[in-house]
């Protein structure tokens, strides 16, 4: 039986959702919840290992769209057995930074593999959990390819497979979100162009009254 | 179009399929064929890294098997796509040290997992081919376990995590991989107790045949 709360937050690179992840942890252990934030890929040790192939700028045309697939769901299946669903069954929120619909919307609106393959091999393979909230923090590609790009040179840092990719994916990716969010009742869109505190309140003022009707 | 042929070696640890399969190669290439030797997990790059993953022994209990049926999976989707296919395209004769039966060998025999839906990922979203002849070097795993310590201490190397699975495992591998040969008839099943002489040559008698027919 699953006790705990699960919250994924989901959007296009420079969205502002692994800031806002924090704050709501922050937020909900002040508040005394038992929280963890995590993400995927990488939510694991062995998930560590599956990331550094993914966003490696190296594979870029290499890594072919099927393997990139397999293995967001290798990494997923072993984030949920080892750490989602035994904090959730413990009565812990469980935050997490992507989760399946990343999948969705990069992979399939994005590198447009067939969406109904990819959710049979989470539904029946990985045997998925759907989250209880879904936060798609939404902006558009421009804003995105700015905030990335300032933020690897302020930070000094090299972009990912993803982040290197054209504007187009980036704006077919976007529009998978949004798609996603009008089929799923569990979605919540947010405007990534509102201020971190701005955005931080919306999404305290969703959780709290979630957590008033658990 | 596939114009080359695709030889696949199957078998339990210390069965002596890595050995055959260099001879093999060795031969075709002295008659002028040209021939690539590739391997599973690790034929490419991507699947160097993925190996890395699967082979570990500190993942012992905590890497899940539906983890290690999808980087399988994604292993082979990036060799197919990347090596094996574009090689029979060119007309190569590829032989390649294990492959998809092992998957279900180990995976869905020896792990429990339902074999139905590995062989659905398998066909729908990797669109694996099929191997023309699949070489099954059968020993009983008490001679691969004897074998497998052997070499390991010989050569000074660590077990892999499949090498130091119990006995009972490598028996129902074993077993897995007797069962898909009844049911498929690309399968020739060879006595991995014979001398390398005598496998060398009886696996060379029938590429022999089928090639004369190509």
């Amino acid at each position: 039986m699953v006790k705990g709360l699960f919250i994924t937050f989901e959007g296009i690179e420079g969205c502002g959702k692994s800031t806002q992840a924090k704050l709501l942890k922050e937020y909900l252990e002040k508040k005394g919840l038992k929280t963890i934030l995590s993400m995927e890929p990488g939510g694991t040790e062995i998930g560590q290992k599956i990331r550094n192939i993914l966003v490696d700028p190296k594979y870029k045309g290499i890594l072919h769209p099927v393997t990139e697939a397999l293995l967001y769901q290798a990494d997923r299946n072993q984030h949920l057995k080892e750490k989602i669903i035994p904090h959730l069954n413990n009565g812990y929120v469980v935050i997490c930074d992507r989760y399946q619909h990343s999948s969705l919307a990069y992979q399939c609106y994005g590198r447009e593999l067939d969406i109904e393959k990819i959710e049979w091999v989470f539904r029946n393979i990985v045997e998925g959990i759907e989250p209880d909230i879904v936060f798609l923090i939404d902006i558009d590609e421009e804003t995105s390819l700015k905030r990335v790009n300032k933020r690897a040179q302020v930070e000094n840092i090299e972009l990912s497979r993803f982040e290197i990719e054209h504007k187009n994916f980036h704006k077919r990716v976007r529009q998978g979100f949004l798609a996603l969010a009008k089929e799923n009742n569990n979605f919540v869109v947010i405007d990534g162009k509102k201020s971190i505190e701005d955005i931080h309140k919306e999404i305290v003022s969703i959780v709290e009254k979630r957590l008033k009707n658990v």
